[in-house]
């Protein structure tokens, strides 16, 4: 048996890198302003608890595009690393700087706030790189190191003149990575991953008004003004702000400063947010952000990715599927923690404990937050209600917790515009809605214009109809049906509204039973079968003469089917409708008393028309017709 | 100045790896098996050059879990290594041993087949498992070795017992990665990476009926049938497809092979595709595959990333961004390119050359294939168009190129089901339906059932309506305005017929001046002109005596903004519709020589409502007491 060591040498394990990479090689930048964000925060910690003695001063990070020379800079003014601790750091090549510093100055319980693990990331330079100098000068009194390599096994060390503290990291970028040194790619980079970093990153240069300097007005002899130009001066153009809201305690953000924020995040949404959840936890993990809720469409699968996950202020995916429940990734906002696990696969995270914990704990803070704006200011959140109603409605369907939750403030909005809790509308409608066997009907509209007559007919008994439009509506009151004790939904045009909720009292029907007889067979004759399902009913007498009813259960089960779920086969259907015939009409009467069969059938045809027309279903052709009829009718 | 070598320990190379991959872990089985396919494609090559004096025999790559052991065992028949291969293929991590392998073999003109690089994919075992085992066993007469690493530098080797020919890779799966213990994630991985690799792989057994047994069936004496019990064989579960039908010559596959592979890559689709394309050059690039046409929704994104892309029968990705042009991404299918780099950035891709050649290529195939489609069976293309339009128009708007070549293709379809191309159409109306100013006018409408009455109004002209349905295609007309000369798109209700198609005969007025200005100023009183503009026209005394019409211009603008594109701010407009008032017709006389302004009123809001209807604009309570009124006419 031999015993050996791998061999792994440095021309092999750049095509290690970029094979496993493909299209993520932009990553580097923000891999070296870690790295640099890193080196002055270390720079920060030493000074502050006087083991360096230097003065801090207020570092920056530069990067440079250098694009006649092919090169890109990162400039840091950090703790800098002295030739052997480029041997050290640099050279192994993932020995990890961050760990060691940490070990030596660790504090019990206090967060140092250091980030990254130098000598990792930096090797990601040569994913763009062909050849990487470091020029860097230590905080502590001693020369400063150049180091050079291009990617081969061998790299070159020497003394450098560089006189002020800090790392400079110069890439010469490679032939097939020249988009890195486009100004407009580097500015799309920065606003991507370090936008919300430590420490301010300087890109470039602008002209700004001179702030000290006031311009005169003067008057000339007509008393005309003139002022005089203003002076302007160049500054550093700063692109990130190091201190994001997040990262503040609520007590010291107003309103104003979170939306302020939300503009920040998303600088091409021009809508407010409705309101906002700080989130901010040490233990048993640490996460701290801000979630906003925004106006909802109704469409579901434009929402998702808006949520930013950061690590200590770096951005590193707006994929937070597994980490955020899914009906919170219609969200938007910035999580930070730097205890979600990355480098590992999307369903590993999700049986993660902590990412778990996680999950839940944004769930409560989102319950908790909807239950204090609906006790705190009803009436702001019944407006709101319409915007947010999707999430809360898609929550109660995927997460048993905060359907339980939700009871207290999940609202139920009629078609006058009131807004009921599930319990308000119970007690408001259980005397007049429960039927002979004891069940309660909540009706409601899926839309008011279209369902406009059947609202009316029921309204005219003194029932209250919901309005409810969301698209995933059939699936609550499902579950509602099956959570709930002893109640069903009803859309107001799924029967005609005495069958709808059936009570003892049935009222007398004019017409004898040869009478009835007469009326279905004559209706049978005229009106397509195979569309319609007659139904002779005894309404009241001032009630639609013809009606055209949708049965629930069908109906809601294509509609299941048409957002997921149902019953199997059901979205295939073809329509039903029944026609509802009021027996007690005088328009039936009339009907049934007119001698010519030809008269019969005119007056049978335009009240069916006119029953299609109030359900919708009069259309093309037909509706043409029915107009032109109706023309002639006037004259 | 110092020199020296950058000292890279295995230790480090872990952490470098995973650092860079986050969740794609799953991809080590994929580089595992295209090894072990390597190994085998080596042994084919060398024993047909009568290299190696073995049998080649019908060798398999087997996957195995052995769940308590938690391993993972690859298994192949391949060409194995001596211990001296291992010591240079696998200690010397990333040595290449493929180019090695085809620097010795190479022969000028043929692809080997060989893929992969031996070596740099292995070292993703380390990515899952805490140890990795290699027993191998080459054809050579060498004894077999055993490898044997931990993830820290040191590795043993020695001699093993081993007497077959081939690799077996032995994974100790790591805590953090027992998802790839579980037979389900293994098999999802497999169909997902490996299901038309060119080497069949065996993953565990399944019983089938034995070929060589025919069950017997006995006469009882009541002469009852009864059929003994089939007799069961075990057998190797293949779940790969050696020779997908897109390495074949399009002249050995009949449109049910196609079919059949269609179900294979898509087993959830249960529709059948349109047509198929069958791709297939060597220069100057090599790229074979086969796309689909399926059957197309509305909903663009929907069908987004159903494209999958091979490199050498390994599936690589389903993004092909950037490779096919973006109208082409909502087929369905197979590429199979080895010149498409995947290791650079999307952005770079679409800046190479090579890959700008695969996009044309592929763009004027499916032009091609169209064109020869639409020349062969006119008839079948037609019952298609609806189903690929979306596609077709869609790549009109966005490749220049493909807009010309589908000026040969690309149909307009009348309303009464006619389909035309552009000349085709051009030819027909020219003579009927050029203005007086010499414009083209090409009549359209989006919903034949909504707009059916002003359908009926045109055609009454003779002229002809098309139908124009997609969600993209006011950005068509609008392209097609610009390009074709002197023509302009016009929907049936943008105005009153006579007026979208101006001739020089203009019809007289009935009425006098005086009547008019009478007309104007009672409808004025009674219509509510903040939502009709009032516009008289001297029509046929037989049109509709009230009309609403929708300016062509303001509309369409709306419908581009809401697919992207338009005038800016033109998708928050109010809707504008006039109310054309047929100055000619009998009831329009009739309104004037009524008496009471009671009765002018009651017959003007009629006639209003009944237009209204027409254009779908009477909702809720409106249509509600329209019908209420209508019921009353009737008794």
């Amino acid at each position: 048996m031999t015993k050996g060591n791998i061999n792994v040498s440095v021309e092999n394990i750049f095509p290690l890198i970029k094979k496993f990479l493909y299209s993520d090689h932009e990553i580097f930048l923000r891999e070296l302003i870690s790295n640099a964000t890193d080196a002055t925060l270390k720079l920060k910690h030493i000074t502050s608890i006087g083991e360096a003695k230097v003065d801090y001063g207020n570092p920056k990070i530069e990067v440079k595009i250098d694009k006649d020379g092919k090169k890109l800079h990162i400039i840091d003014q950090g703790i800098g690393m002295t030739a052997e601790e480029v041997e050290k750091y640099i050279n192994e090549v993932a020995f990890s700087g961050a760990e060691e510093f940490l070990d030596k100055y660790k504090e019990a319980g206090k967060d140092t706030g250091i980030i990254g693990h130098f000598g990792l990331g930096f090797y990601s330079a040569f994913m763009v790189a062909e050849k990487v100098e470091i020029i860097t000068k230590s905080y502590k009194e001693e020369p400063a190191a150049h180091w050079t390599c291009d990617g081969s096994p061998e790299f070159s060390l020497e003394e450098s003149d560089k006189t002020d503290r800090g790392t400079e990291i110069i890439l010469h970028i490679a032939e097939d990575s020249t988009e890195f040194l486009e100004e407009g790619r580097i500015r799309e980079l920065l606003m991507k991953y370090n936008k919300f970093m430590p420490i301010p990153i300087k890109f470039g240069t602008k002209e700004i008004n001179d702030p000290d300097f006031t311009p005169k007005t003067t008057k000339d002899k007509d008393g005309k003004e003139t002022t005089e130009p203003h002076k302007k001066i160049t500054v550093d153009n700063i692109i990130n702000n190091p201190n994001p809201a997040w990262t503040k305690q609520p007590a010291d953000l107003t309103d104003e400063d979170y939306k302020s924020f939300y503009r920040e995040l998303y600088p091409m949404q021009f809508e407010e947010p409705l309101f906002h959840i700080h989130l901010n936890v040490d233990y048993p993990f640490n996460l701290t952000g801000i979630l906003y809720f925004p106006k909802m469409t109704n469409d579901l699968n434009l929402q998702k990715d808006k949520i930013q996950l950061y690590q200590n202020q770096v951005f590193v995916t707006d994929n937070v599927e597994g980490i955020v429940p899914e009906f919170l990734t219609m969200l938007r906002g910035v999580i930070d923690s730097p205890d979600i696990p990355l480098n590992v696969s999307r369903s590993y995270l999700q049986a993660d404990g902590n990412v778990k914990k996680i999950s839940s704990y944004i769930t409560r803070k989102v319950a908790d937050k909807l239950k204090s704006l609906f006790n705190n200011n009803r009436e702001d959140f019944e407006k709101k209600w319409n915007d947010i109603k999707i999430v809360i409605e898609y929550g109660m369907l995927s997460e048993e917790k905060f359907f339980e939750k939700a009871d207290a403030f999940a609202l139920y909005p009629s078609v006058d515009g009131k807004y009921y809790t599930y319990d308000e509308l119970y007690n408001k409608i259980k005397a007049n809605q429960t039927d002979k066997d004891d069940k309660l009907v909540i009706l409601y509209a899926s839309n008011k214009d279209e369902q406009h007559s059947y609202i009316e007919a029921a309204k005219a008994k003194g029932y209250e109809v919901l309005l409810l439009d969301s698209p995933i509506v059939s699936h609550l009151m499902q579950k509602l049906e099956s959570s709930k004790e002893n109640i069903s939904f009803a859309r107001v045009d799924a029967d005609h509204i005495d069958n709808l909720i059936k009570k003892e009292d049935t009222s007398i029907s004019k017409l004898s039973e040869d009478e009835k007889t007469k009326l279905d067979e004559l209706l049978k004759d005229i009106v397509p079968t195979e569309k319609f399902t007659v139904q002779l009913e005894a309404m009241d007498s001032d009630a639609a003469p013809f009606l055209i009813t949708q049965p629930e259960f069908m109906r809601r089960m294509k509609e299941m089917q048409q957002t997921g779920g149902g019953m199997f086969g059901m979205g295939n259907m073809p329509e039903m409708y029944n026609l509802v015939v009021n027996t007690n009409s005088n328009l039936v009467s009339e009907i049934l008393n007119t001698k010519t069969k030809k008269k019969q059938e005119r007056l049978i045809n335009q009240s069916l028309d006119l029953a299609r027309l109030s359900q919708g279903l009069l259309k093309g052709e037909e509706l043409t017709n029915f107009i032109k009829r109706s023309y002639d009718m006037i004259k």
